[in-house]
């Protein structure tokens, strides 16, 4: 089982998760791994995965059997577990509790040698819509208080494996930079009364220097104080805190607009290496004024080193205005 | 002149310094840099940095020639500069000031082909005594709020040159998880009146599970909660919050506890690229009862992903209690 630990100081949580490698020699052969071309998650593969939870499959192929277009499955080394509960306790000064959480993978197609970016829009809009239905799936265990949804695609932004996948990992507690950031938004909302996302979004848009893409329902910028180079945010331009809470039309133009943006980004950057991220409420908490769910989209063309990780403090050599004006000039 | 930008939701500042790469195809021969042999810090090649501004030498040579054994210099493309003023301004909702600082480099020795554990010890300690001096006589300028060491091992640490040197950055603001440690060390100094660090040494020496070295001053624990496998914090036993405020034989007694533990993590781990740096109290407050300097490190062979960036919450796939049996087993 996994365990999450608190450390003493920091108010962070992390989890300690030994049903991955474990041995100092466990470590040693990841530039190994990364040239098998043998993918566990193409059709005709389904067995080497636990059983799916949901596929988008025609209604006469079974589960667990080639013929789907987008498949989710227990991550196979979870990270948290849905089994036990909670348990908390201590040992001496230190806090901890069972990895007590879900942790799934979406395969987005069954091609292993397709990327998000390759996939048309209604594939796109499969993937989104599939992060809305599994949120809503695992909100109603009420033990689980965030959800997160990524993407590492990529070896140097944590992908272990090519083939293109997304995760979902829920967790009992509310993870410290979601907490700040809507401690953050909530005092704005309390001297304003407005949404700062809200704000910052009609900022770019009218200063148009960070503002990379615009159409109906989004905008995608880059943001004033970036911790990366040609990091983006996508932002839904009506607000509302739940990513869950989405609907049909804003997922259509949401895989319209992150295709612009993977566009833009791999014909500057060469494809590099990238994570995204949805930020979106907590999952037991009312649709708030304050909070206003976004996606956040890095590249990982730079490497983050010592002075970063102990002080929280980026230097980014490139200025959010500069990206801006390579990435609007792009035509895609 | 770098610039200082806060993001308006999180209280996290970036430093936006154009000095370094810029246009998108700067960051693509990052891999080809790597395998130039040539060495800017090498013994002969002292026109090639800017001029020193500290250097150990015999007192019958001249400063930027051969003859050295460290040499401090400006950083070449600087992240904080120390010419001009703050000028703290907004732009409608955003905060931004002058990226004013001090970003200096510490050349550990003439020689390209040796790392920091291949020094002997009085060449470690002469590393960790300019440590302090160059703190001081920082701390003097009182724009400058905090200092941060670290040191950046290998490529994907984030090193751009293979020559062993370390970096200090001077900042005009107390970075946000040093803030945070701060804040959590006094809350608990509230609580018991003990210093949290003390409490967390004691129990550490008791329990004798993830304690890897003690010596007489020094121990090296892997800490309850690490975000990383084999993370290793290194903390003097006596309470002192300002590490500039070291005295000699602590000094040599942290050279021979970062030699042990270097080579331990060395052996386990085929030497890996690393990162530490140096957590200490604020330049311009008081000693404080409740903050405790040490030195924490980082080997670099997991990649931290989406999830990690989004969350501040940490996948560690080894539990430190493991990680403890293996290094304390490594005799050296």
């Amino acid at each position: 089982m996994p365990e999450l630990r608190k450390d003493p100081v920091m108010d962070r949580w992390v989890i300690i998760s030994t049903e991955r490698g474990r041995r100092p020699i466990d470590f040693m052969d990841i530039t190994e791994k990364r040239k098998d071309d043998f993918s566990p998650f193409a059709a005709g593969s389904e067995s080497m995965t636990p059983p799916e939870i949901y596929a988008i499959r025609p209604q006469n192929t079974a589960p667990n059997t080639p013929g789907w277009s987008l498949r989710v499955v227990p991550n196979k080394y979870p990270a948290l577990m849905v089994e036990g509960d909670l348990n908390r306790r201590g040992e001496g000064i230190f806090d901890m509790m069972n990895g007590l959480g879900a942790h799934e993978v979406i395969v987005e197609t069954p091609d292993p040698n397709l990327n998000l970016v390759d996939l048309d829009n209604a594939a796109i809009q499969d993937v989104f819509r599939v992060f809305k239905e599994r949120i809503n799936d695992l909100k109603r265990d009420i033990r689980l208080k965030y959800a997160i949804v990524f993407k590492n695609k990529g070896f140097t932004a944590g992908a272990s494996l090519t083939h293109s996948h997304s995760q979902l990992i829920a967790t009992p507690i509310i993870p410290k930079t979601v907490t700040e950031e809507i401690i953050g938004a909530e005092e704005y909302y309390q001297l304003k009364e407005r949404c700062i996302f809200c704000d910052i979004i009609r900022q770019e848009i009218k200063d148009d220097i960070r503002l990379i893409y615009e159409e109906e329902l989004f905008v995608a910028i880059e943001p004033f104080a970036p911790r990366f180079p040609f990091e983006t945010w996508i932002l839904p331009k009506k607000h509302f805190s739940h990513y869950e809470t989405i609907d049909g039309e804003h997922i259509l133009h949401l895989a319209l607009t992150i295709k612009t943006v993977l566009q833009k980004i791999n014909s500057a950057l060469q494809n590099p290496a990238y994570n995204f991220l949805i930020h979106t409420a907590p999952l037991q908490e009312k649709p708030s004024n304050f909070y206003h769910w976004h996606l956040e989209f890095m590249p990982r063309i730079t490497k983050v080193a010592g002075f970063e990780w102990g002080t929280g403090f980026y230097i980014n050599p490139t200025s959010p205005e500069d990206a801006a004006r390579y990435l609007k000039e792009i035509t895609v």
